[in-house]
C-alpha cells in the first residue's frame, strides 16, 4: 500500500523484527560499532550491548567513504562475522549494503537492509530492494527534501517491499561546528505525511561523542521511533568514527535514560 | 566577565527576571502573540497566559518585517499596552526592538530587551544594549553560524552587560516543508561552549503549528532552559504569523507537557 | 596518474572524443534533449545541433526521476536510437548510465559515459568505470563539497581510468527562485587543485531557459572547458524539464555568442 | 517609483555619479582597500587605482566585524581620509555606514552609500536612506532570497530614494573551499524582476584573491552592472581581508582585461 494510501487509512506500519517492534510507539534502540573491523571486536559489542539492553546490532561491512584510500569495511567476511555475532548473543543484526551483488550476498545473514545516505537517490538499488522480503532502513540523504525522502521510500514500497524503516542523520548546512545538523523536526513531519516509523540517528548527525545522549533524548521527546547509536569497545582506536562513538559505559548511561524518558513520555 | 572566561571558571550564568530565574535548571516559558494588536488583544492573552502558568508574557510592537507594505506593530502604543497588561496580571514582559530610540522608550516598560534575528548581526546596537541594566534575549540570525552568534553576545556583554539569553529559532536550509529548520543541537553545543542560557522558539523555527509541540518536548528534552511559543486568542485571525501560533487551549496542554517532561529529566 | 599527481607535475588533461578535445582551452559545447523520446525527435536534434555547431549530442535514455511515477526513460532503446543519430550526423554522444548493466550494455554505444549527481558518491559504480576504457562525464553531487567531488573522481581514476571530465550543475540552497544555484567558482576552483576539465550545466542549474544564455557566457568568461545545454525541438512538449530547455533557434543564438566569446577571451 | 512598477514600465534606472553612470550598459568598477588605514594608504590606493581606471574608490571606515576584538576601522577620521583622496584624484568615494548618526556624519563626505549584507534587514535604516538623496549600494545578506532582498531596496525606495544600487557578494552553503560562493545567476535574476542596476563583488564572494579575476570576466559577461573589487597597496599587510585583495599590478591586469571584455559583449 503506497504512502498517501496508507496515511489516507490512517494506517501505521509497525515492523516485527524477530519479536522487536518498530513504530509500535515503543522506542527501539539500534547500537554497534561504526564498522565491523575483526570477529573479536563485534562479538565484544554484541554481548556489551545485549547485555545492557540494545534491540539490534549494527556493523559496517561495504563501507562507503568518502576517499578511496580510506578503509572500506571487511565487506562479506564482516557480514558473516555480525551474523554470527547475533546469532551467539540472539540479538537482530543490520548492516548497510551499496549494490545488488552484496544485497544478495547478505540477505541471508541480515534481518534489516541498510541504505545509507548516499544511496538515498540510487533508485536501481531501491528497486531491487522492494523486491527482497526484509525490512529496509532508508537513511535520509544529507541534502534531501522531505518529499524527495519520502518518494524514495515509496520506489521501495512500490515495487512490493512495505516495509521501511526511515532513519535522519543529520543534513549539510553551513555550520562547522558539527558534522551534519540534526533535523529533528523531521520526526513530526514525517509522522504527519506518512505511516512509516522513523528514527534518528545521533552519532552521524553532530559527529561528536559528547552530544550524542542529549540528542538522543531530544529525539524521544519529539517521538521518534527509535535510535541508532555508534557503541565501540574503544572508540580511540575505532578504524571509522571514532570521534563519534560511546563506550559502552556511556552507552549504558544513555541507555538507561533513554528507557526511563520514553516510559514518561507514554503518560503525558 | 567574558564568556570564555566564564566558561573556564565553570561559572553559570542565572538571570532573575521578577523572580523567574533563567538558567537555573527550570526551563522557563515565554509566552504570548507574535504582534500586539490591541489592549484587549494583549490583556486577553496576558490573563489565560499566565493562568495557565507562563512564565513571561511576549508581544511584538515594533515589528522588522520583510516587505514595507506588511503590518509594522503597534508600536510605542504596543510596548505601553504589554507593560499595562504585565503589571495587571503580575507577569514579566519582553519585546524586541530595531532602534536606539525604541530601546530608551522601551527600557522603563520592559523586563526583557529581545534583539531579533535581524539584528544580531547590528553590533552599534548590540554595543549599546550592554550600556543598558536589562536582560537581553539574543535571537540567532538564520544563517549564523554558532560562533557568530557567541561573538554577537560578547559584543554585548563587553560593553557591560552580562546578562544575555540566547535564542535558537530555526536556521534557513534547502528544506520547503517547514518555515526554518530548528537547530536543535544549538543548545548542548552552545552549553559545551559557554555559561549563557539557551532558550528555543519552536513557532518560528517551524512555522507550523502542530508541530510546536513536539518540538517544545525536544527542546526541552535537550536541555534548553526554555521556551518562546507564539499563542493568540484567535490564531486565525492574528495580524502576523498566525499559521505557527497556538490557541490558549493548545498552549495550555503543551505547557502540561512541558512542566511534567522537565520534572522528571531532573530525576534521569 | 592521481589527481595531485598529475597537478604537481603541473600535468593537464586533454580528451579526444572522435576529434573533439576537451581541456584543451577551446570550449566545447554538448547539447541535446533531457530525455531521448523517440527516434525522430533524436534525429531531429542530431541534424539540427551538428547543424549549428554542437560538439557532442545528450541525450537521457536511463532517468534517475524523483518520483517513481515519472517517465524514466527508453532505456536500451533510447541508447540505440541516441547511437543512431549519432552516426548518422556524425557527431559524438553521451548519455547517463546508473548501474553496472547500463553501463555494460551502453558501453558500445556511447562515446562518454555520464554519471548524474545522484550518483556521485556511488563508489561501487565509479569503481566499475574505472576499468573501461571511456570517458567519464562525473557531475557533482548538488551538495557535494569541491574535495568530495574530486574524491569521487579520483575513484575513477583510483581504478584505471585517467579521462574524466567534471560537470557543475548547481548546488542546493535557500533559494527558491531559480531550481538550483550555479556554483561558477567551482571552474577556478577545480583548476587550482586538478588537472581534469571542467563544464558547465547552466540548465539544470538554473531550470529557467531564459538564464541559460547570461550563465553560458559567464561560465565560458570564468574559463570553463565547455558547457552542457538542454535543447529540445519542442520545449514546451518535452516530457522532461522543457522549462530549462532551448529551442534550436535560442541554441544557435547561444552557440554563436558562445564561440564569439571564446575566441575573444583567448586574446585578453 | 517602486519596483514592479518601474519594471513594467519597462524603465531601467541609470544613476549618475558625478559623471559616472551605473546601470547604462557598461561596466563600471569600484576598487579600493577593504578599510582605510591610513591618510598615506587610502591616498596611494586613490592615486593608483584612479590612475589604472578605476571608476569610483571604496574604502571601509565603519567595519562591522564578527569579533568585537577585531579592528573596527578609522571611523569619522577614515571617512574624512576618503573624501580628500577622492577629492584630490577626482575620483567618487563610496563607504558603508552602519548607523543613522554615522550617515548624518558621512552624508557630505560620500557619493554614494554602501550598506553592508549583515544591515540588509536593518530595516529602520533603510526607511532613513530613503530620506537622503545619495546614491545607496545595497549589498545582499548572505543568505537572502531574491525576493527579501528586492524588498529590502523597496524599503529605501518606499521612503523616497530611487537611487538604489544592488551588490551580490556571495551567499553562505555548505562550502568550506571558499569564503562564500558567488551566486552569479543573481545578475540575470534580479534583472528579469527589477530595474535596478546590479554589481557583483567577487572579493568578499571568494574570499581568495587568485580567483577574483575570473570571477570578474564572469561577472561582466552574465551582464553585471559593474563590480567591487578589493584592492590595497600590501594586502599581505592589510588590516583586513588581506587573503581576498589584489595588489596594484593584480588590479590593473584585471581591469584591463574587463575593459577588453565589456567592450567585446556590446557586440556579440
Amino acid at each position: 500500500m503506497l504512502i498517501k494510501e496508507a496515511k489516507a487509512q490512517n494506517s501505521k506500519t509497525i515492523i516485527d523484527v524477530k519479536g522487536v517492534k518498530i513504530g509500535s510507539g515503543k522506542p527501539i534502540v539500534i547500537a554497534g560499532p561504526c564498522a565491523v573491523e575483526s570477529e573479536e571486536q563485534v562479538f565484544n559489542a554484541a554481548k556489551n550491548l545485549k547485555n545492557i539492553g540494545a534491540d539490534i546490532l549494527r556493523g559496517g561491512c561495504y563501507k562507503p567513504r568518502t576517499s578511496p584510500y580510506s578503509f572500506q569495511g571487511l565487506e562479506d567476511q564482516g557480514i558473516k562475522f555480525l551474523f554470527d555475532a547475533g546469532k551467539k548473543y540472539s540479538i537482530p543484526v543490520i548492516s548497510e549494503v551499496i549494490t545488488l551483488e552484496q544485497l544478495e550476498f547478505a540477505y541471508d545473514y541480515l534481518d534489516i537492509i541498510q541504505i545509507g545516505s548516499r544511496n538515498m537517490y540510487n533508485y536501481p538499488l531501491l528497486k531491487e530492494l522492494g523486491k527482497f522480503d526484509k525490512p529496509v532502513l532508508l537513511k535520509r540523504a544529507f541534502s534531501a527534501t522531505y518529499e524527495e525522502w519520502l518518494l524514495a521510500a515509496e520506489y521501495i514500497i512500490n515495487s512490493g517491499n512495505e516495509e521501511v524503516i526511515l532513519c535522519e542523520r543529520g543534513i549539510r548546512t553551513f555550520e562547522v561546528g558539527t558534522r551534519n545538523t540534526l533535523d529533528i523536526t523531521a520526526v513530526p513531519y514525517i509522522k504527519s505525511k506518512s505511516n512509516l516509523p522513523i528514527i534518528i540517528d545521533p552519532s552521524h548527525a553532530s559527529g561528536l561523542s559528547e552530544f550524542v545522549e542529549p540528542l538522543s533524548l531530544s529525539a524521544i521527546a519529539v517521538g521518534a521511533d527509535g535510535l541508532m547509536i555508534e557503541s565501540h569497545p574503544n572508540p580511540k582506536e575505532a578504524l571509522c568514527d571514532g570521534r563519534q562513538s560511546l563506550n559502552f559505559d556511556e552507552f549504558e548511561r544513555l541507555f538507561n535514560k533513554v528507557k526511563k524518558l520514553s516510559t514518561v513520555l507514554e503518560q503525558l
